[in-house]
């Protein structure tokens, strides 16, 4: 178990996945943080803004790498040498949609197989799409995400309210 | 338990949501029905509607009071002064989303408890995007939505096949 | 028993959708596969796409016969003479949808039966929405959808994908 | 479809068993009702009774027979001469178990279908177990299970609850 | 909403049990903690003793009671006067055994609501049985029972290992 | 992650366990097969037994050791210096319970990660229990554990069939 990669969106990152990735690299020699385009689903960040809040979450983190991905996810984990595909199980987590992707790539690669973790006690219902409701609604999410993303957060949303009383 | 809230989208107010209000309404010295502004998900129809449709359906409820609200809805059960927040279990809802938005609320307001009630039996299926959906497909729905919903829906679908008829 | 309707929208017919069809055309006289319009959600192929698929790919299974459909299932159901609804219940399938779906359905005809027939172990995880998801990401989808199918995949994603680039 | 068996253990029969028994046989030519031996697991009336019991309660249902058997159940379908199981999808059941053991059951014997049906609305929750445990505690069961099943289970914990009181 | 219940085992209490006493408490004017007896399950503390441990463990908590009742719960809710009973949702209880059991419960007596409600998060996986399950096997508890019960599964479970041992 | 444990019953293993093992061993230097004892649940072979099927059907893998446990996992875990649990995830399996289970052996060892893992599309049904049903209706489970295994199951089954027939 050399190296493994943990895909996803991270729209934004939350207290969640950074613990996911602390726990994760401490069993492999290389974790790398594998970042989805917007190809299939429409995001609030960009791809670069996503990888950049990550990158600077886990600056701290030994043997993490963070890097942008795009097209089939087996391909990537081949391109970056790994056979291993960590995916963190949330109990919010849609557990039938993960079972099903994880025989689909098995069947697309053979060569990679997928570990489920599960998070931190404090995260198991905690998700980005939670996060980035709470936010929309102008709640407090410092203690779900890191300062750089609460920022963002906030200046994304006040930008939207102050179009839309414009505009109304 | 002097006051609860019931929030929901109501689009629309089904005779499921009618028979929990009944329900808590009992159990509570004033409960407010909190219809949900348009703000994170389209609905079929306007908040005021929607109201509308709460406010005539409920008229002989007692202790019964129909508000729309915008924003966080902690805040929002604060302002109105209830400490407590109602949301129905149907089978067909999504048990894990309520759970980790029970607990997101838990964390957002100490203060707020939720009680998760059961409907009638005979509305453990009913869902407003059923209702919806069956409507869309010229579907009879008088035994699922009050008279003012049934008419309501059959107007605006009727003016959607007229549109896509004449458009085709 | 004599006639059955397997109704879905189809997008792509994949080879559990057509296990499916020879399980269930070998237990009635006559199985009619009924394919949804594009009414109620966006499909990447047209009605007459998907059933030009189905058609070709049923063509040697006895007793069955493609058709579209518009509105009410159970209407449907009606119209061609059906007693009985089969459905597919696949692990990743919203199990909890399609039992209210099923009860809804039992209100709006009191004739109907709905029948849940479980797929050939091979085909428990694999849906159209997985299909269509991997093809995007250029993926190769030949073991899961018939011959003419990945054909007209691989050119409609390939079509968007000059398009981005050229775009970009 | 010329012929189905609907096999359990009916600990006792209840109205939900007698629901799916008339809507089943309404599709099939033939319908056996498979009572299960106590051969896996405990029951409170033996076979004899449960087949009793079935056989009252469907003596004015066209062409059901009710059976006991013990042994392998695909190999029970074979001896009868059916190619169709059927089973009832409750809310309450385990539909992951329902799901291997129909996976199972199709390694058993490739010529056996299992078709899941749902019972009427009023029994989507109701099951031999609660049906025990409600009589046990001495709840009225009436409304749940045929006269002569009421009464076996009245009969049954008033003779334990003697015992009891007398040994206490 | 003067009066609730909160039924249970307790076999032991846990902290679980405790939060979601704290939480109930406070939104009724009286609660009724009911013990269950051994009737239908075998336990591993006797009633009194579990009876005991919840009321040491409550004694501070204002308006609560607690009792041992035997028989059907809603005869108990009815006989002490409450029209609410409240059943604590843990992400590992048996939702759909608990959505049946509330259906079957206002079956029973149309007077009595069910309230679900969820536990701190740091509760949501505790259950009584996981905590026999380490206790059995010497594992400290401590953190997850208050210190009477930690004391008492010790010693229950030390007074076993060294019968086996004498007897192996 | 040098070294894994992947504890169970394994009453009695089957394929699904064995290509689970072969999974896991390619991904850490040294994973043990930990066999716990009978103290908590009744099996139906011995422990003894149940080590020498798994010892007999894993002689080929490399780097794999079969030894029996007794007590708390976690603690078993840290004697033969493992951080890592390995559990198979199957449809038919508990989630909640084995998320449950993976919370409470992180707060009694903060040292060890829970990894699911996803077993052979074919083997995702397929569990000890069901195994043993079948091969007590006398049904061939030669498809699902090794040939050892089958033959003392029919011999244990055939015995106590004998036994029966004798005592009937």
């Amino acid at each position: 178990m050399r190296s493994a990669i943990y895909p996803g969106t991270f729209d934004p990152v939350t207290f969640g996945h950074l613990d996911l990735i602390r726990r994760a690299s401490s069993l492999v020699d290389r974790l790398v943080v594998s970042v989805a385009t917007e190809a299939s689903k429409q995001t609030l960040f960009s791809q670069q803004e996503r990888i950049d809040f990550l990158r600077e979450a886990t600056a701290d983190v030994r043997d993490v790498e963070v890097r942008g991905f795009e097209g089939l996810l087996v391909r990537h984990a081949e391109e970056v040498g790994a056979n291993v595909i960590v995916r963190g199980l949330r109990v919010v987590s849609d557990f039938e949609y993960e079972f099903g992707m994880a025989l689909m790539n098995r069947r697309l690669s053979a060569a990679v197989e997928v570990l489920f973790m599960v998070p931190g006690e404090a995260y198991t219902f905690l998700s980005s799409s939670l996060v980035r409701e709470v936010a929309l609604l102008g709640g407090d999410v410092s203690g779900f995400v890191p300062p750089a993303v609460e920022r963002a957060l906030r200046e994304k949303f006040r930008a939207q309210a102050e179009f839309r009383a414009r505009a109304g």
